[in-house]
């Protein structure tokens, strides 16, 4: 990663899955940009790095805070809890963080994300300023040790500033833990302008976040329509836009009591969102929201595990899905750092409330992805393969990344799974990505590939050693009185 | 494991779970039969070995059929789905298997349950006959392999063969695979007397499972009272008697309509249900039947992946945990193998429902476990505390295992969980067994001791590349035409 090979290179997979076929003995060039420039099955092996095992997609993680991973694991103590409880014990927490700290916290997420699946990850930054709401010298201090991490990890990076201006429906001024969160439309575009200048590398770009409902004065929704071009002006491109919306039924109240709407349906009325937008949780919406969401084109970003250890509550995936409503999965306070965990507790979570199996089986069978006399013979027909192909898909598309398939042009982020790994051995081609998420929780990933650069080999990050120290380091440092 | 080391043997534990405190510089001494024979907080050190880690009780694991294991995986394909049909999956599958083939694949269990911190599983075991219901030479070929794989492995086995004679409530007679399961009491008896006259080993003890209402005759149930000592003297002691019910609404129905009562209500009626019972699943009972099955003293088998992998739906586990009731975990069909997904599904699910955090803490906070001034000081005053509680006592419990504590006279069952690993990194005592829960899949288990044996060291079992290669070969012969 710190020294690339010469470029253009080739390889040369055993099994690589295009669209909804594996393919044998594949050729594949990646140029200069680390994007696809050639895929040749039956192709050349010769001048080819040899690649074996079941290579598929990167999967997006549409959705961190990267600090919170420090946090995993500390709030489950004592009384019956609630959301509300545990972000107490988390504005506590955040309150101690040095921009070391995150740098150290967030590298090792990084290299956790990356060992499990996770080629790229957005991430939905609100840790702006110094304890007690002090601006750091450089507006970008924060975001720059995010950005650092993700260089020393080698995982893309779609980083999004944060929108965060009041404390609640009423517009409350920020006080305590978050005072270091606050930050306006202005500020971000100030920040993405200095980020922007310093030219980050090919793997990272940026975006804009919106914090919600709660921390957003209704104002700054008007602006939205002017900004968001004036933003792409500044280096963030066709940025994606992303807001929490819906976790809690509490937040669902207050909309309805201080903005006359529930939150999607209000959001929906009150901003252009279109098909670069991505509702995060969206947990409590009704049918008619969930169509809404659906026919505007936004992804929603689902972060089962966090949702579930939360006790938010579980989004309407079915009624959403077979309206053709488009869903990444993101793993939010990183309680999980794993793709399989994320889509293996979305689907049981659906089936135990559904009482039934394969709770995409019948929805998607007639779209295009499964539709026709074929459909059995996808690589993607299984309830595993199904969920994948949202996540590989929709993730991008919340992201604005140019990846999630294997094809000229996008981006050459890629997982190797172990073939022998006792998950997958003796597994027929089509049973092969059901048994990856269905089968245990021993980690089949060998190697991970980001834009044509390998990050990790048989299982190990070149600088898990020294990221992992780090981070133990700084976890020891922080108070655990919570 | 092969080759014991002399006895007794004396270890000197860094940091270990006594009761619900972590001790420092435990002295701990274990006797020829593989039980605790002292324990010495601040002991000295000489003539030990030192073990460094925060080291807990094994886990029990209730409930498993070893030869789904093969199967996890390949049962996500097409259409919506169900119970049923899934069970359609499995009879096919069955009917392949050979007794080498069961051998390989529950060797090849047992080695990822110990990696992951379970330290002896019971078999409820039906799969006693060739295709074709053909009885093999030894009525307890199939049983042997079982026990064989144990041996392998080194994991700690209560053996239940299951009493299966009908296709459904009606007495349907058995068709296809199931005729591999056809066996009554008699057959049962002869079964654990043969097993009983070739001495297992001290980590293997029998008892007895009956499949289910709709398999076992209400004449059968009859005969318990007076069969279970019989049973007794043939070798199994206070054998433990395991029975899936009320696992399907469709069985509920049934139930109703063939015997005119709920499943657990019938079988609280009409059998000499004890503490020595262990009710798998029991997922639909009303109010009634959970203040009865906690009353009786019963345990109940909860097997959270493979209920939401089937769609089972959700175990009332407030509302029984709040009257006293008992549960421990089993891994069932294997989709998973770890006790921390099993616990950490557990919560989630009623988390998602009630939608709160800490399910068990309101409703346990008044008990013995945790109820004085100290409880906050308490290792176990977390959720992944409480959870892990459950899990230890009453799954031991629900096998008749002398395990579940660190205390003199219970058998060495021990996990040291890695004190530098990054879930557990810089964590205070009373986070850690959050810590273990809630943090990550990547396993943090380093060492595992069954019965004052090592069985994993750093994080590998001795015989797991033998034991993975025959599982191997055995899984790329089974047909995957499913």
């Amino acid at each position: 990663m710190s020294s690339p090979p010469a470029r253009p290179r080739a390889f040369h997979f055993e099994r690589i899955l295009i669209g909804e076929r594996w393919e044998r003995d594949v050729r594949l060039e990646v140029d200069d940009g680390g994007h696809i420039a050639a895929v040749e099955p039956g192709g050349r092996p010769e001048g080819c790095e040899r690649v074996v095992g079941w290579t598929v997609p990167g999967v997006p993680n549409v959705h961190s805070h990267s600090f919170q991973r420090a946090l995993a694991g500390l709030a489950e103590g004592g009384g019956p809890g609630s959301f509300w409880s545990w972000r107490d014990v988390m504005y506590a927490f955040v309150d101690r963080l040095t921009p070391d700290d995150l740098e150290a916290i967030t590298a090792q997420l990084h290299v956790e994300m990356l060992k499990s699946g996770f080629t790229c990850v957005g991430e939905f930054h609100y840790l702006h300023h110094a304890p007690g709401g002090v601006p750091y010298e450089d507006p970008a201090e924060m975001s720059r040790r995010i950005l650092e991490a993700a260089r020393i990890s080698g995982i893309g990076l779609v980083h999004m500033p944060v929108v965060y201006e009041t404390a609640g429906f009423g517009g409350e001024p920020l006080e305590g833990g978050p005072r270091r969160f606050g930050m306006d439309l202005e500020g971000v575009a100030r920040l993405c302008e200095s980020l922007g200048g310093r030219a980050p590398g090919q793997g990272i770009r940026t975006g804009l976040a919106l914090h919600s409902l709660r921390a957003v004065p209704r104002e700054t929704f008007g602006r939205l329509a002017e900004f968001l071009p004036a933003l792409a002006s500044k280096g963030a491109g066709a940025a994606p836009v992303h807001i929490h919306v819906a976790e809690q039924r509490r937040e669902v109240r207050e909309c309805l009591e201080r903005l006359g709407a529930r939150p999607v349906e209000w959001l929906l009325d009150h901003a252009p969102v279109d098909r670069r937008w991505c509702l995060v949780h969206a947990t409590h919406v009704d049918d008619h929201e969930a169509e809404a969401v659906a026919r505007a084109g936004a992804v929603v970003g689902l972060c089962p595990t966090t949702e579930a250890n939360l006790g938010d509550g579980l989004f309407p995936l079915g009624a959403f899905a077979v309206r053709g409503g488009r869903f990444g999965i993101g793993t939010d306070s990183h309680v999980s750092r794993s793709p399989v965990e994320e889509l293996r507790l979305l689907d049981y979570g659906q089936r135990l409330t559904l009482r039934r199996r394969s709770v995409l089986g019948d929805v998607t069978s007639g779209d295009a992805m499964a539709g026709d006399a074929t459909a059995r013979e996808s690589a993607l027909a299984g309830a595993g393969g199904r969920l994948l192909a949202h996540a590989w898909r929709d993730g991008c598309r919340a992201l604005a990344w140019d990846g999630g398939s294997v094809a000229i042009g996008l981006r050459a982020d890629l997982l190797v799974l172990d073939a022998e790994h006792p998950a997958l051995a003796g597994r027929t081609a089509n049973r092969v990505l059901d048994s990856w998420l269905f089968s245990g929780t021993d980690n089949p990933v060998r190697h991970v590939m980001v834009g044509g650069d390998w990050v990790v080999r048989d299982g190990r990050h070149a600088r898990e050693e020294e990221v992992r120290l780090a981070f133990a380091r700084t976890v020891r440092r922080l108070p655990e009185r919570l």
